[in-house]
């Protein structure tokens, strides 16, 4: 099995609900059955989103850093358990020279196999995730193998402001109830607007939020990561198909 | 902050819990208050039980390359989150060259404070970790410090055989409610013979037990040495105090 090297701690809880996801999907009767993980949970990294919205320094030297020490450490593939982060793949990809698994395809891939050709989708992420259009810009990658086209709805800026960013910073400092309210809400108002599944496409939203909460399909981004990556490790240096991805 | 380095993988739901609780006991309003962990999770170490046993292979080869991954990555001190693996503690310690805390010496402080004087304390954990004293030889070290000498009840040959061994498998196969049944069981027995406390001496117990279940006082080893871990990392560097322990 391949070791998965894990680029976490953005935040803390959001890497634990990672690898309790690949724990779950990991075939396993025993210790020794479970893949192997590495992983960085060094949460002093300058903030994502302020760095997108150019409002803080780049994390891009502090991820780099801790993508070193997985390699260094001896991971044999890469992921990143944030979804903002992702704005930075293609820099980490290059310097990692690891195979690498975006969030963002494993979220889009099981989106397609759940809801059909021509869905609309609401989009739950922080501010810099929606605006970089991280799952946008991917929906006409061979992700979808022209499948499915999807329709996009998103947060407003005032729920994004009132909603969605407090909430999912109420995760980060612990208040889970206080999340579960503002985050709820937000993907309320995604639904009233038509949409037929919501992408959590921020990891600390999947801590909080559960399909009954709002009697909705989500596609929870971590939880595909997660699944891709035991397939991936399962079948490292198989016929050479781990190597890829 | 120093960087804690986590050896598990001893087992994966184990480590979970551990990282969980470091998180709980940090206090934190953002990502960057959380303290920096660097984890090897990698499950492919021999099996501790039948190593002591000598009825397999020693883990300590396995363990020593994966500290080895935390050392080169940066790691500033040192815990196992498995409390068989640390009949191999001083090997360990001497190998990594690294501040390490002890799991045992965590549990027995949190009971000494939680139990008075001369408790009689219960032990639940695996055949080796309980033939082989790893909390009996630290009773009159100096973790106690004069303060309380315990008395121990453990669990017998049938009860070790058919509660304790195949509920902590149960719980490394994933089957949390067997788990929780058999060890319940078990501890109900330690609790009829006397026990005031329950120590709960092998990191998948904790998983699976809560006092309620019970109606007895429990010492999570893996809770004591998070805090203690968290104190660790947030003192490191300080007054020389984080390169202690």
């Amino acid at each position: 099995m391949g070791i998965l090297g894990v680029l976490g701690g953005m935040g803390p809880l959001a890497t634990v609900d990672f690898m309790s996801k690949v724990i779950l999907h990991t075939p396993a009767s025993q210790d020794q059955d479970h893949i192997p993980m590495l992983v960085s949970s060094i949460p002093q990294v300058p903030d994502r989103t302020l760095a997108y919205r150019g409002e803080g320094a780049s994390p891009l030297e502090a991820m780099l850093l801790n993508v070193k020490r997985l390699v260094v450490g001896g991971a044999n593939g890469l992921v990143i358990t944030c979804n903002t982060a992702h704005f930075w793949f293609d820099e980490i990809r290059k310097a990692a020279k690891l195979p690498m698994i975006h969030i963002a395809d494993a979220a889009l891939e099981t989106a397609a196999k759940a809801t059909g050709h021509h869905p609309t989708l609401g989009l739950l992420a922080t501010d810099a995730t929606v605006a970089s259009g991280l799952y946008f810009s991917r929906e006409v990658s061979d992700v979808y193998g022209g499948r499915i086209q999807a329709e996009w709805v998103l947060p407003t800026v005032i729920e994004m402001n009132e909603l969605v960013m407090p909430g999912i910073m109420a995760v980060k400092a612990g208040n889970i109830l206080e999340g579960r309210r503002l985050l709820s809400r937000a993907g309320s108002c995604l639904k009233r607007r038509g949409a037929i599944a919501l992408v959590l496409g921020c990891s600390e939203i999947p801590i909080v939020l559960k399909c009954e909460d709002l009697d909705i399909l989500l596609i929870d981004a971590t939880d595909a990561l997660a699944e891709k990556a035991v397939n991936w490790s399962m079948n490292y240096g198989f016929k050479g198909s781990g190597r890829k991805n």
